[in-house]
């Protein structure tokens, strides 16, 4: 299982993060490989300063191997620095860049 | 043309469905074979239990076999047997892992 | 780098040609070639009709290689004519057939 979610809207976080467990959970039950990666770019990459609830499902994610990225194009228009983001986020030259990327190497496109 | 739709919003139905008669238009005046797949998880699982218009819809384009699929998770999260839903949905574990599972076998992914 | 950009809703324009600016930008930075089509359906074409700075946008990408598709299923149902639409406009017969085409050749989807 080899996954790429796409989230530019800050409103979408709570709804990806629960499709992102639904799969994770699904692959453990099932004893499947998984290699799952969140990229966030435009307004989503807000999302990665907050140290609400959300970042600490994103960190429980992440200890199960979930990639979080951040497209530095986003952060770049937003003002937001490197230092700001949460730790476990890794940041990408720009985000559809990724997406294009990981889909040609084969993993699948989900948009939630 | 192999095709996973995938829905997440209620609101979203019409467009997708409208999708979805365009691509078997297409394929039947083409002499196309097709598959296609409309894969609901969160809310939009919810239109799979209305007996109106939309029903009426998807039960016209499931006779032409397009297929509807609902996600467990989403099912079970908003309290929703499966005697609830309209006859020719069939149910899948994971929304997502079913979006993902298909796109490995070689479907496109359209998020209307 | 071979990507088609899925727009149906006309306020998503402004984000979606910034993602196509990102990736061309991104694209010439590292000597890669691309090939980039922008495929509008719905309610999206109708931004094709106007003459604003979205227009002068999407020339300026064309200029640089981009191709943007119209639906001609979302132009019949709107009532537009082909003489209304910016001259770099090339209409397909069904968008969504044109998004599962292309990913059928190895484009990857990208959905803002």
């Amino acid at each position: 299982m080899r996954v790429i979610f796409h989230v530019d809207e800050e409103e979408k976080w709570p709804l990806a993060l629960g499709n992102v467990k639904n799969m994770v959970a699904y692959c453990r039950q099932n004893a499947s490989a998984y290699e799952i990666e969140v990229v966030a770019n435009s307004q989503a990459v807000l999302t990665y300063r907050e140290s609400g609830h959300l970042e600490a499902e994103m960190q429980a994610l992440s200890q199960q191997g979930v990639k979080f990225a951040a497209c530095q194009n986003a952060l770049r228009a937003l003002g937001i620095s490197q230092e700001e983001l949460s730790g476990f986020v890794h940041p990408v030259p720009a985000g559809v860049v990724e997406l294009a990327q990981k889909q040609a190497q084969g993993f699948a496109y989900i948009k939630p």
